[in-house]
């Protein structure tokens, strides 16, 4: 077994357009020495690719592609299409995207193209084509990244005519009829009826707030062109390199696109990391938390993302941008706490990813992103993240031999499936975001919290789209489902695991209406109730929970944001209250639902609970540690100021680390045989 | 004495368009069953009643009124005009109103129309001429209500070119000659002389900002576009349904509208009334009084307004919408406490409604208020609001033997004046909002709180325009007049009752200058005194208060907000100073000044003092009581969390509750002869 | 010596145009009778002087002029060019200027122009022209006042085509070649290459933000456009009314104009000075500090300004509008503290002022200003800051006698440059607000933390451009010059003077890139040393400071908003440390470097260490008191509410005040020989 066999490598992003070409040799050189395999380039290159509408400049690229090559590396090829050249915006003024208040978006940046643009889709078409025949079959391109960040700096709705154009279009295929369509809409509310679907406009600019189902059906479009758009690159792709994965780099809390539809189209599912930038602006997160996880990551929101990102798709899962260092582009841009791009490292590989690609090779010094860091300083010296992914990579040529030593192949870091599923839905966090109806109730918000609750218990988790199949499960959780389709409903009631339902479950038709008979809808048959209404609660406002019999849970229990008034059918065991007397927590055999969101305390009680009763063990985890098994290992990496213990057992063979974990520190050891820890 | 000649009804919002044909039936029996007497419809069917320009339907109406009836239901019946169909739009889309920055408003949901767009005034001239002729003299049809909410969702201002047009001409006609406005708006100021008319424009947009004259103008203009609007819909009405009664729902928290100047226009005065949205966005309560207050409502919004429209108009008052559980409006929604919509109710007719409707029958499961509850479910079942309607409507149904019972008849529901006069006037919250001069200053917020102080003295309040009759009152308080017309101050000085004037009375001229010789201007005449400056403090800074001698006021007595530096003429007794011994409240004789804004439990003080001298007795009232007194009865309503007394006499005859009010308590008693207690 | 002799005059603006013609005579009588010497008029009342186009009407000027001087005042006259009539908006839509959304801003209030207007620019070429022959060399007219604040309500910038093909003529003229603006700008980074000068477009719109060398030339663009206008009024002055000086008012807080480049264009430099609205609003200030010195002014707001506008152009400096009294454009605006108006006097004239005049003689009862005080109330009365600016003109006039006493001419008076130079560059203030990089990290407020904390050890500052000559000054302090100037680099290396680097020094080329070799770029001659990466901290981010040897600092010694990673070279003393050890203060020889902002009491410390080096002697002040030295007389102003004493000398012979100073004081004593006490 060699370093070549095992599943976990290190990239990098690297630009070499931006540098002089007397460098590139030097660079590859040295990324080869830092323990790289794969680097990202070309993905916001194609002013140079093309310089003229149809006429392309390659040699530069064949070079950089060779120099690379020659010292081992694969190319991962970033098709550019995030940043159109200036004579492309020249000649077809209408690539350039529409604000919601009708102005015209700007070239000089990037992401200036509208999902809905002829123009922008031929040439598009154009460069894609050009670029997949040129490099389709090169043998060091080992994947294609199409596109970037889609949606980025909220660019995935253009309110320009061509977007309203296809938005009818959309609209007619998707009801089929005008008459359908205001009665989907539910338009006799205010006189809003319709004629012609060609009638109707963007859901923006209604005095009192557009339909809630055109404002949904906006968002579905909006989805959908660029998922149509991602489609259209895909088939370039298929046709001039065919068996060469693509994949797309999503970002960090961001749900304006569904990444699932997307990923089902990627051969690797891969998103861009950067704990710092999104500890800064996470919602859901209170102030004292940014401050007190500033330079590490809050504990749970990459895990998050690596537990999202890896269920979009085959399986195949990256980290294709992964903080090397500060970054820009946070209100403020913490310096990374000594260790952590080693930590983030390894959680990445834990979670299961092939790869991690740091971002970038070196520090631009000029252009919007001057002030984000890289592996290396402008000056091209090595930065301390540039030294912490070499120690990296010492860790992983050391791996081949402790793995042997113990017995195993590469197949020992397999990752299996988690034995917790988080069902997530990005069409129920659009419903969500449409009508929130408590001004800090955000969708995605409730999920994560859900998932912290659960890993703060030591449990792995795979967060997956509500047609996954959930057989294997003993726990599925399902926070924040405000449209149960049919499918997941007839699932989830066939499942052998436990069955745990948040706040909103099941409370929205797919037209975005309540359902009648009420919420929970069909899925009241895994348990019986009826949600007779909810609460907002504002900021402040803290619902004490008890139990039944009006004794005290834990000291400080309380619902806060939002509660759901449950009515349980007879039968159902009410586990716990709030102090007028609703149920806070209701039991059904194996169904659990919970009426809103309460302390993390409380719902991490609960979630233990539940996940006793699938027969699992929890390890209730000291504050900032979080476990997570890749195969026969089992990874700990540590957030906290205070050093910790890492519940392994007596006599564990440690392949990194050791039982006691200071800040940013990572241990993992074997896991001779059954379940995890 | 039967239930009908009580002058206290339930009523509701109903929206058969929004239902199934066959539910109309069943609903009518069981409004019947559930007490109401009176249901109001149609307010936004134009689509429905015109579904093309011209083109009637009146069938579906027809029987919904005749369906209604059947069951002796009495309808009020609401002109459409809020929400114009699509039809109209699409053959005139001046109709939609233009934005401050030049947008039009979008169609789809309501109020998208300009006051002011020709094409919108002659479809409405022939919706309503045409329903008001089918339904005129339909024996059913109660009331007809004329629009909906006017302004909601910020809509009285459009900055379209028929607005302007329409300024322009009423620029004219107010001040006669371009040299007269020049004049008026002091335009020497920094060289803004215009030469016509026709080059002034809109109030926004210069870097300076608009002189306020123009500003103040621009918002007289709006108000007199709406009040024009309404009369030409009173007019129609007039022709067609003669002496069947008009009038107009109003909003809480709205002051974009002269209430007195439309009240004057109908028929009846009514508003729309939601204790907990309102608590939710009332400017000047703080958070902990939001949160205190989340499941009550804040313990005196709802009698504000309650004061406040029944004091606009003939003295005939509603509450035509009353909330019946969680709104949807809110930034957080909150569920009621238990008792507290029945509170709500018997707090309206203490205050002298003669119907309190609910809004609504049921809730709506899609479209815009989807998340707005009513009295049943979208399942058809009873939600808790209706339960304690029917509550409601038995302890009505009981009252006529009650009351025969203690020798009493109808007549002993007949509201009396109160003893205090609170005088508001439009057009000086306009003048306030145009140069608040402190951020947090506004003009209503500071009447609020005096009428809040008096509530708390258990002083029952009428709230009363400049030009309104006073000579009842023992008490007039002025708390934010900033512009006292001329007859106004007449009237005071010929007053027998004690005057309290506010900070900021008499500030400005009709064209909002600073009147010289200084505020307050004529009212000088009562209280010989004239404002030096005035200063607006910061949240937080806080002026001690201290006793003309320099002896301390109660603890902690303190002015926030703003002061008037206040020079009284000789003679005139100081009260109270500020600790750099400018005066905080003077006397002179029966009238008081207060320099400025004073903590809550001050004013009190202050206001108890000048109640005293005009004899009436005041009963501090533990915090969450309120009082409120009609005809022959006390009531009292109770939102604390604690349970109180009420200050009934021993032997009181309870007709509602007993002496003993927990949260949500209501309670009524007989006061046999005499005043108020 | 006479009153005459001596270098001290108190002025007014005043608006003749406002008031009844009766009242100038009186007006000027008064004037003349308070103690003033110095009227500016006419600033604004371009439409009252030319009120047709090419119409011209002089006789009320005249009058107005000749009034003044009959009573012996001296008149600076204002061009009005800051409020342009409406016939020539009327004729020339293309005057207004437009907001960066693409509207265009209204006439009716003032700097509704666009600098890049042909039109403007032609009518300002007339009036100007036509005002400067008529008065240019009228005896009594002083001085010229070219236009007022500009830039005033965020005016600098108009998104016009004028100023389009303005900026693409400066970027052409700047850069020389498309490519040079390419290479300049970095444009290969995302493929924003332009071909053209003519397809570059304003910095606003781009979705991933502009190129920060485009955001930052369109700063200069703007800056420059408004030098080039104020050269253009100056021409015609200099033809017209030669020898006479002008003069432009800068403002506070305000940094979009380059001062010191307008300012090298003036003959006399001055400002409006407002102390209590500055404190209202500007940044830095924590919510605490805007309360306690609500009524007297933060203590270093005035005197950062005072000390910034005497170093803009040749060293004459004025105060040409002083806050008499509340404001009306701060959100609160607060009453002064009895005595301010006369301390902010004395403090302008210790700062080395030449005139103190107020703004306005009357408070204005209409128009947009009329809520903002002056020397008299509306009713012609005497405000409390008339009574002040009395007493002061009382004090003046003891003055020659006192002087004589002590054996001093007028030459007493005269202003001497300050030990410590702190250097003060607006390019760089552009760069570090077009990338902030930490939100609440503005360079201006940096700048005015030093100088603080300067001033609180009782050091007298000259604030500079980095091209001004520095050989003089023990001490020059650099705080936020992210770009130095070669020439300033030079200069500095060349200094007898101990220098101190402040956080971000050398940050930047002059086309807003990172230097390579690493910042400090050439400045690391002085201190050898490279910045490895920088670091922004959230509010509540507070890092620990150490010694060295990890013994600790002053308790709570911490950094706060910012840090450079400082690498020093060998034999670079580090004086402080982070506790991560990260260098926090460094020295070598007579260079100091401070890695960040720190806590003001830290940083007072460390100049107090660099003081000391350079030979100066500190006094560390009590809260409240600042020490300003004018020629022979040391002054003191206090702010604080607890009495003081002040650090004269034993016998020293006391000017004005005292010993002992309460809130308000102003004590001036003799300083016979050597340095400043």
């Amino acid at each position: 077994m060699t370093l070549d066999d095992l599943p976990l490598r290190l990239g990098v992003c690297y630009y070499p357009e931006q540098w002089p070409r007397h460098l590139w040799r030097d660079d590859a050189r040295r990324m080869r020495e830092l323990g790289l395999r794969v680097v990202r380039i070309a993905e916001f290159a194609w002013a140079l690719m093309e310089p003229e509408a149809g006429r392309f400049d390659w040699a530069w690229l064949d070079e950089a592609i060779d120099t690379l090559a020659a010292e081992g590396l694969q190319v991962v090829l970033g098709t550019p299409t995030a940043a159109p050249p200036h004579w492309l915006v020249d000649a077809h003024p209408d690539v350039l995207p529409i604000d919601a208040q009708g102005q015209p978006k700007a070239f000089g940046s990037r992401r200036h193209c509208d999902f809905s643009s002829p123009a922008f889709l031929a040439a598009s078409d154009r460069i894609v084509g050009a670029m997949a025949q040129r490099y389709g079959r090169h043998p060091a391109v080992v994947a294609w990244q199409l596109d970037n960040e889609y949606g980025c700096h909220d660019t995935v709705a253009s309110y320009s005519p061509a977007a309203l154009a296809a938005f009818r279009h959309w609209l007619a295929a998707r009801h089929g009829s005008i008459d359908a369509l205001n009665a989907a809409w539910g338009t006799v509310f205010w006189s809003a009826q319709w004629a012609r679907f060609d009638d109707i406009g963007f859901p923006v600019g209604q005095p009192g707030g557009a339909l809630p189902a055109h404002a949904l059906d906006w968002r579905r479009f909006c989805a959908d062109a660029v998922l149509a758009y991602h489609r259209r690159q895909r088939a370039l792709l298929a046709v001039h390199a065919p068996g060469v994965p693509v994949l797309h780099n999503f970002m960090g809390l961001f749900t304006d696109v569904d990444a699932h539809a997307l990923g089902a189209d990627c051969d690797i599912s891969s998103w861009d990391s950067y704990p710092l930038g999104h500890t800064d602006i996470a919602p859901g997160l209170d102030e004292a938390e940014r401050l007190r996880w500033a330079t590490t990551g809050a504990p749970d929101i990459t895990g998050f993302h690596h537990d999202l990102y890896r269920g979009c798709g085959s399986g195949r899962w990256w980290v294709m941008e992964q903080q090397a260092g500060p970054v820009n582009w946070a209100a403020w841009n913490a310096l990374p706490a000594p260790g952590m791009v080693r930590a983030w490292t390894w959680e990445a590989f834990a979670h299961g990813a092939e790869l991690v690609s740091y971002f970038r090779w070196r520090q631009l010094p000029y252009a919007q992103e001057q002030m984000h860091s890289g592996l290396h300083r402008p000056d091209l010296e090595r930065d301390t993240g540039g030294d912490e992914a070499a120690a990296v990579a010492a860790e992983l040529a050391a791996l081949p031999a402790q793995l042997a030593r113990l017995g195993l192949d590469a197949q020992a870091l397999a990752p299996r499936p988690a034995p917790v599923a988080l069902v997530l839905d990005f069409p129920s966090l659009w419903m969500a975001a449409v009508q929130p109806h408590g001004a800090d109730m955000p969708g995605l918000g409730v999920a994560m919290r859900y998932h912290a609750a659960l890993r703060g218990l030591g449990l792995d988790v795979d967060i997956l789209p509500p047609h996954a199949p959930l057989q294997g499960y003993a726990l599925v959780v399902v926070p924040s489902l405000l449209h149960a389709p049919p499918a997941f409903t007839a699932q989830a009631l066939a499942l052998p695991g436990v069955v745990v339902l948040g706040p909103r479950a099941g409370s929205k038709t797919a037209d975005m209406a309540i359902p009648v008979p009420l919420p929970p809808g069909d899925l009241a048959a895994g348990l019986p109730m009826r949600v007779h209404g909810v609460e907002s609660l504002r900021p402040g406002r803290q619902l004490p929970l008890q139990q039944p019999d009006g004794q005290a849970l834990a000291e400080g229990a309380h619902g806060l944001q939002w509660r759901d008034l449950l009515a349980p059918a007879d039968g159902v065991q009410v586990q716990a209250t709030y102090a007028d007397g609703w149920p806070a927590w209701l039991q059904h055999g194996r169904w659990h639902a919970h009426a809103g969101v309460v302390d993390a305390g409380t719902l991490g009680q609960w979630l233990a609970a539940a996940a006793a009763q699938a027969g699992l063990v929890t390890t209730p985890l000291p504050d900032g540690l979080r476990l997570r098994r890749r195969g026969a290992l089992q990874f700990a990496i540590h957030r906290g100021e205070q050093p910790v213990a890492v519940p392994a057992p007596p006599g564990a063979q440690f392949l990194l680390g050791g039982p006691t974990l200071a800040r940013a520190g990572v241990a993992a050891w074997w896991v001779p045989e059954g379940p995890a820890a």
